[in-house]
């Protein structure tokens, strides 16, 4: 069956903008892409930073809140809607409850054929990684190396830290 | 019935986007936001610029493909899943094929409760706005003034050219 | 004597950055624009938030270190010294210090010929374009709108609260 | 004698920008960074595309005209007189001159002390980060991988191919 989600779990600067981009280059249909980043640019201001809605701690912790739980669920129905609707969908997301979260798009995406891309990355070179960009809230890629992977199950992993984007980019499109 | 999806139309550099950051705040509830530069950029960036995707002639003219349209309706189709799905929705888009454009997203929302709201700007204005925030294509704000609102119908108008974008996301958010 | 430095003074949101872009369109000679957030944005990441540094702090104040000051008084001195060389100006700033931020630029400019603005904007309309645009500090406009203007002497005054930037733009350009 | 202004050269798309981040992060005293980029921003609108100013070709090629030349030598006029007046400055640059871009620089920070650092990468991964990043006219990183390079004199040299950005800040700050 023809892949029509592509759905990659990494940390935060783990590189996954990078891949997503090389995957839209390197396909040769056009596809769809949706990230967690966009997902939060579409909520409310004012549920940037409170308790109801997603607060980034100076530690680099990330929590969510009630009210971005339920937005974020009809968020994720709606991209499954679009691929249902025909669209080539590439999904890139941080899967802070892990196994949970992976679940949450396995129901969404129910009926589709996804593939799941583990992008993994040492842990001290995406800190590193994190200085070098700057636009993110220290410590986020340290906390979220390891634990976005644990119980997740993945069709598919790729390794950045000795691995560019474009090159894991071609290894996620020969699985296509 | 309450409003489920609002919907705002205007020519570029008319002042959507600002209008829906303060219909962001000044909404009791959380509303999710779509516009038509979130559509754009979640397209392959070799479709921008592409006969089959999007164009941005030098002159403000903008074209899109048969390739870009496909995509675009199933983009459609999932912003209105996420409203069936529970979230309140605001989206803001040119419709460069004037009743065309409002037809496609009347059949997509069939069912829910829209309200569709023109913004329209005097041309003039809204090309010195152009130039003072230096990030778009000269020419689209003069281009498309009046021809996107030709033959579309609307629960509600506002006129940033003498009213600022918070008094008319006030206007808007008393009639939803 | 032929104006070499425009130096633009108003609070945050009050339309600086928009009158500069339209002044850079309206002039026929070619001038480099330069302003507060470009001098911030070469500092250390780790000095943005650090008492040595600038703070922002949660109600919209600003707070800044001696170890900013160092940097920024050279910092002036090299816009000075661009204008020097040859090159025509215009510097955008908020004098949160009110005259004594002034005569830092007095001294750093002596000899040059200076056109001193200030940008006024009603500070309930410069709330309204905070909430607009979303990338600032909330309580800024407000904190700042007539602070910086406090025993400021200018050769021009512009108020953006019911004048586009290109009329503002077209006002100043005929006072060079 | 110590280092009092970092010169990185290297072409697009070679990791510049991330390793100037990470020098600011390591560095014990704070630097201040400017770029081509921030010097091209400062430039107006008008300038970007025109003959006179600086065009960015479809297939990478840049040109620049006259007028920018001459903004250009007043701008880095403008950077060795922050250094002159105290701060330390990081600068990172394109030499789509060589030997004349340096020469440009040599003259203007006489009398002061500047580590020459170039910043290689591999042309085809430079390609890669290019596609990557999708903020960059296809075609520049490499028609300038080699090319700005030629003839130019360093004391020291990185190469970003398999080194992170945060290595080659640290092999850096050693020798400041």
């Amino acid at each position: 069956m023809t892949t029509q989600v592509i759905v990659l779990n990494g940390g935060s600067s783990s590189g996954k903008s990078g891949i997503v981009r090389c995957l839209q280059e390197v396909l040769p249909d056009p596809w769809l892409a949706f990230g967690v980043d966009s997902s939060v640019e579409s909520l409310p201001a004012k549920m940037r930073g409170s308790k109801e809605g997603i607060t980034f701690a100076a530690d680099g912790g990330v929590s969510v809140g009630a009210g971005f739980g339920a937005l974020d669920a009809a968020w994720t129905e709606g991209i499954a809607a679009m691929a249902r609707a025909g669209a080539r969908i590439i999904v890139d997301d941080v899967f802070l409850g892990g196994p949970h979260s992976q679940e949450r798009w396995q129901k969404a995406l129910a009926g589709l054929a996804v593939l799941w891309v583990g992008v993994k990355c040492a842990s001290a070179v995406a800190e590193g990684r994190e200085i070098a960009r700057e636009d993110r809230v220290r410590g986020m890629a340290a906390s979220q190396a390891h634990l976005v992977h644990e119980g997740v199950r993945y069709g598919l992993e790729v390794d950045t830290t000795h691995t560019e984007a474009l090159a894991c980019a071609h290894t996620i499109a020969a699985h296509v």
